[in-house]
């Protein structure tokens, strides 16, 4: 039984909380969150401690482990913390938003043997795997063209998109780690276009966009595109596609249950789909921490780790610059 | 280029005719019906010759076959005339009410080598069709299972209902042909049951059910279950669902178009079924004609001829007999 | 926190134990089963008390309720003994093989407060639960015809299927139930036929069928037919149609994943059905026990309790019954 | 009866031949090609006169319209003898492969009333129509983003790779007028990626791409996807997908049949898809004439006209630039 902390008790954070005491391989060490208030909630309903500081919580003999859900601008004060303290890192995306952090960041921690793994859940969902596995197989043969549609049933409120960072290291960071992980090659051109479409007011104050495509392609020639949209009024949109030579391989909404329904107005209509990420990716969250434990257990690099999680916002950096120029990035130009 | 004349001028003669005319190896050689009026309108539409009396059609040299649509009663006299005239006949469903008429009709012709055809019209259906070809292929294995589907969107006018002969003859015989044509045995027992849920009183009137299930078995274990109601608001609801011991194959229900929509309340809506049998089974009509053709041209026994047509009517009457005597009814106690 | 202990630990006393253990509003109280061996290595995978006889478990005072997973001949005794104790059971299905024993095992028990629930899983699937409420909600209408197909991905081996208690008592049990579910009344004829088509040696030998299609009618007319198999190859095959007059819903089968697959060969190929019962009504299982800690904190009767169970087993009988006497059985002929 | 002349009797040519001959509201006046072989073997099918040179078209008295299927190169010297002789016209796509020259059959025909009517036939397909009447009817609220998967099923041999005039106005021209058909604004920037996958050696040599994928913005802040392959192995692949702020349409490609098959390897695979536009489109091909028959009837402009055409072909171009040039390209530079 692995004895986890949690750093950080928003809504991200309780879920991991109850996830990590009801995971059979894992143990609920404690928690801690800047805000007392939210931290004593979480203890209580979990009935685990809670650290007056973070400090406590690198320093407990009870902890082996942490699993960072905290806001981002400390993910990488934490990571940094944790390393020092010889344990082991689950962190929610992104490192930081900042490029030039992330890299002062792995320079800090250096050559550690520590896993540090990153959250990109998505690759641990069993459809998005089976996807994974028809390419794998050599069912899709050569991969030619990737779409991934990623699309959030709504907006989240003003105060959160505003220190969000932007679209692309906020939401579309799903988006690029998925594609690194079905492209099998690393991106080399980034091209966007961006729109204000769904609160043009807001995404204006932020300077931010809340409906963007991304095409990204490979030296081999590889293309891959994503489609963002901050509001789907059906739910919550997850589908990846992958095209091939020999074949062809699509990730298909997940829905809540499977009774359709006929009417005089219709035929065959489906149920919700899963929404929001906490249902949709629910068994994939649960299987992140079971691939975290094996890491640590096994001694090995996790899955996805701190590299990946630069890749990704390198990818997010371009495609950022690239709306602002009116041209594609070369990733190579950003980092 | 075979010239076909149409006896009956209803909507389904006024179909065929239509098809004739612009099927490409047939011919349209005129129409008739007992109403001069309805005769003259499909005349004029179809720009072909209108028969003042039935014996003129089997009369005629211009004629080289029949299709007869015309009401149920005239089916046997027509099928018996046109075999003394020496021309291949297309008789819509059924060859009559009443089995020993139909017998006598069978005795009337005795053992010709003329094609007599029997519309069966979804045995030439290419879903349908593609189901039992994946029996033919072995996909299916050995039948254990058949569930068929068949409700009408609506019920027909009270005047038709009267004089339909009841839904086992009516609506069901095509299913009973399906369930022949899948089967590969034929039936032994036949046990039904029967409502009136959809209007009770029409029902009552006519001695007739408007929902009714039907199980067939055979000799060697097979089942298949029949499901009808003269009303589903959803649309022409026809599926067929056949189970082996190596795998199934459904037949689904095609719709009109595959634009699917999604909105706040549902997503993956689908369009409207293709509605009514003009429609669904257009192409099998088409398709139909063409094997008349080939039938004629090659002179061979149609792919669904006289006896085929007999022994759906069997079924009909056992069903019948099995609801009014509360018993499962063996074919061979009906004919 | 109910604390509950659980009597036989074979596979489906297994899940339970582990469900329980894991539910957030129950703790797992300990484990009973003849097999001394069997108890002691699901208590020590639980971490939980292995009781020595059955009498400790009812005398325990550690043990609020309890679930009954042992073999089918002992529940009705361990039932009696549980309301003898003052202990609420959720029971596996059937109560008891034999209508006398159950009617005998009411007696006994008399007019106790205790909620005995049964263990009709199906009717706590998310899936089955929304074609249900369509029907609450009056989508669906008047209900006219109810399919329910239901199939085993394989048969049990033989040591079973010799104490099965037959298919109808076995297995279509739970498709007994789930039409009493949705008919919202009962089912007042049972007309069933049986072939012996997946292992004929075995199901002669068992005086069995392992195919089966069974009829069922209410007094106001619905119609509800039963599909079963021992053996479908594609997997655990569990759908149910409700037809109305307003409009139809179908529980569709639910996949383990839903990355659909395109090659030279097909289009849109689905992953496999959610395989066998412990995985496709794995919610359901979870959402059985909070049903029961609601109906044993609330001092109500449980959704589906031993009239339940009895009536289940009542069109069990009758189904048997009428295969060997090859007609129409009234359930008030049973019971 | 409109007699409609078809000039060019390649595959498309000959099939038009064959709908116009069939079609209820037209007749086919003769066809010409500049193969006489060619010319005959369609004239001899279909039983129809064959000019000897396109001029004899043009004169006739019995040709009323004519319907241009030659080689591109061929189109706008047509469209301006057609528009000399006072006959309209229906052309296949493209006008031409240079912008220029599209401006000078403009410009030679001057303000015409006569209708000239552009061949971009999936406007007229059941399926896409659905999705467009969904925008229509405001089902979808604004566009936000549009989607278009345009894949062929295989190459065309290398002879016509090679004066195809490349894969954007050649292939990717149906999606440029689908994209311009369902945005209801004029796309402002494209932005374009070409690899060389399918047949990298043709691809080269030709200076064209196989799979590209195109991003269109519009003024207001639309955007659209364009992906095509020139190769997909499970068939011709035909998918729409348009998002708006109220709900989502997609056309779903559309299959032979509606059998689908269960085995012990997969659940629910689809039967293949129509294939290839010829039998896709073969329902917007009719459709199609129909409305070209309307145009002329009413002397109203036809649905999609030779400044859609014109539209179309701007895109194309600048596609193509934008490949070459690796940036976005303003329509506005292009024409």
């Amino acid at each position: 039984m692995l004895r986890i902390a949690v750093l950080g008790c928003g809504r991200i954070g309780r879920m991991h909380a109850a996830n990590i005491g009801a995971h059979p391989r894992t143990r609920l060490a404690g928690v801690f969150d800047v805000s007392r208030e939210a931290a004593a909630e979480v203890g209580a309903r979990e009935a685990t401690p809670v650290f007056a500081t973070d400090e406590e919580v690198f320093a407990s003999r009870e902890v082996d482990a942490v699993l960072i859900a905290s806001s981002t601008s400390t993910h990488a004060d934490y990571i940094e913390k944790a390393v020092a303290a010889g344990k082991p890192v689950l962190c929610e995306k992104p490192i930081d938003l900042s490029l030039e952090r992330v890299d002062r960041c792995a320079s800090t921690i250096g050559k550690t043997s520590l896993p540090i793994m990153l959250g990109f859940v998505r690759r641990f969902d069993p459809t998005h795997r089976a996807t994974k596995a028809a390419i794998a197989n050599g069912d899709i043969g050569d991969v030619h063209q990737i779409v991934i549609t990623s699309r959030d049933p709504g907006m989240a409120p003003a105060a959160y998109m505003e220190v969000s960072g932007g679209i692309f290291r906020d939401m579309t960071i799903h988006d690029f780690d998925m594609a690194r992980f079905l492209l099998g090659e690393e991106p080399q051109t980034v091209s966007a276009v961006g729109s204000r479409l769904v609160n043009p007011a807001l995404m204006a104050r932020c300077e931010d966009w809340d409906t963007v495509s991304v095409v990204l392609t490979t030296p081999s020639g590889k293309q891959c595109v994503i489609l963002n949209s901050r509001q789907a009024v059906y739910g919550y949109d997850q589908r990846v596609e992958v095209f091939g030579n020999k074949g062809m391989a699509i990730s298909e909404n997940r829905r809540a249950h499977d009774s359709v329904r006929f009417a005089a107005e219709f035929t065959a209509r489906g149920a919700p789909y899963l929404d929001f990420f906490i249902e949709r990716y629910g068994e994939a969250f649960n299987a992140e921490i079971g691939a975290f434990v094996d890491a640590v257990e096994n001694a090995t690099a996790p899955e996805v780790g701190f590299a990946d999680g630069r890749a990704a916002l390198v990818l997010a950096e371009a495609a950022g610059r690239s709306i602002r120029e009116g041209r594609p990035v070369n990733t190579s130009e950003v980092g």
